[in-house]
């Protein structure tokens, strides 16, 4: 094979371009159609270029998984804090799971088995653990707790129930609207 | 390759054991792990002899959905009906999805592309959401369906985040158990 075709990049760019390419993967196909092989092809490189990146597919998908919850914390933090902050950021969860849901589930779902394996993916997850926290206010210790990993699975459950197909026929916002509202 | 090792099943018999084969690979690796070529092996027949029960994976995916929605309409009957009826549902619903994660990732998730495609599966998916409704009382038309979709997404939501490791280090029993009380 000729590598006339072949893309050069800067230190730290063929990373990006890998995750970027991976990306349209993930929502073309799912975790199943993302390879690192594939991602390398995309970005114009070969297979071992891009696995001096990625020891595997694995950690392609960790690495994108991470970007994700970055992303995710990055959705959950735009709505106003505020007496509706926790229905607000419950629609942005909503929001942010349809909008990609092959994203939502190779952050969620078991593509990535053993997420401290990852130090970075396990940093993020934590990040936006912490955006979801600080909208639940007046802590009061194990109450707060609980009402805090209620109003989580609500918000996850519905989130997943869509993208599943499992409410057909209806809309994603409206849906989203109704059950943060009527959960005050 | 020698025929002599194969089974040979009464009418129907082999369905039966094609699925049990396959909800076997389903448990080891998920449903990537599915293959029919694989299950017809392990039910010792030719691949041509699985092909006249099923006429491709997703058949047999959806074929072991629907089975997994009978089984899950079955685990959510058992609670007895009364006060505690939809805490004791959301129990039992959390403990179908903590003892086989991979069949309930199977049953929400996108391995069947388009349910509609499948009746067998869009009727047993109907029966449990019978049964589902069935524990949510007093129907007061849409401030019912409202909290029923509420408690729905919760329990599952919260089924989600145990069995995709997002709530490592608490047991699932206490978690469902404190979200379901708490709900009251």
């Amino acid at each position: 094979m000729s590598t006339s075709k072949r893309k050069t990049y800067h230190h730290g760019d063929l990373r990006q371009a890998l995750l970027t390419a991976a990306d349209r993967l993930l929502d073309e196909g799912g975790t199943g159609a993302v390879s690192l092989r594939e991602a390398a092809r995309r970005a114009g490189v070969s297979a071992p270029a891009a696995y001096r990146h990625f020891a595997d597919k694995e950690s392609l998908l960790a690495a994108l998984a991470a970007q994700g919850f970055d992303e995710f914390a990055a959705a959950l933090g735009k709505p106003a804090a505020g007496r509706d902050s926790l229905a607000a950021m419950g629609q942005a969860y909503v929001a942010f799971a349809v909008e990609r849901p092959g994203r939502f589930r190779l952050m969620f779902g078991p593509a990535v088995s053993d997420r401290d394996r990852y130090p970075d993916l396990k940093a993020a997850v934590e990040r936006a653990s912490i955006g979801f926290r600080g909208a639940t206010k007046k802590p009061r210790e194990m109450q707060h707790g609980i009402a805090m990993l209620r109003a989580w699975s609500m918000i996850h459950g519905l989130s997943q129930l869509i993208i599943d197909g499992m409410l057909p026929g209806h809309d994603a916002r409206e849906l989203a609207l109704a059950v943060t509202t009527a959960a005050k």
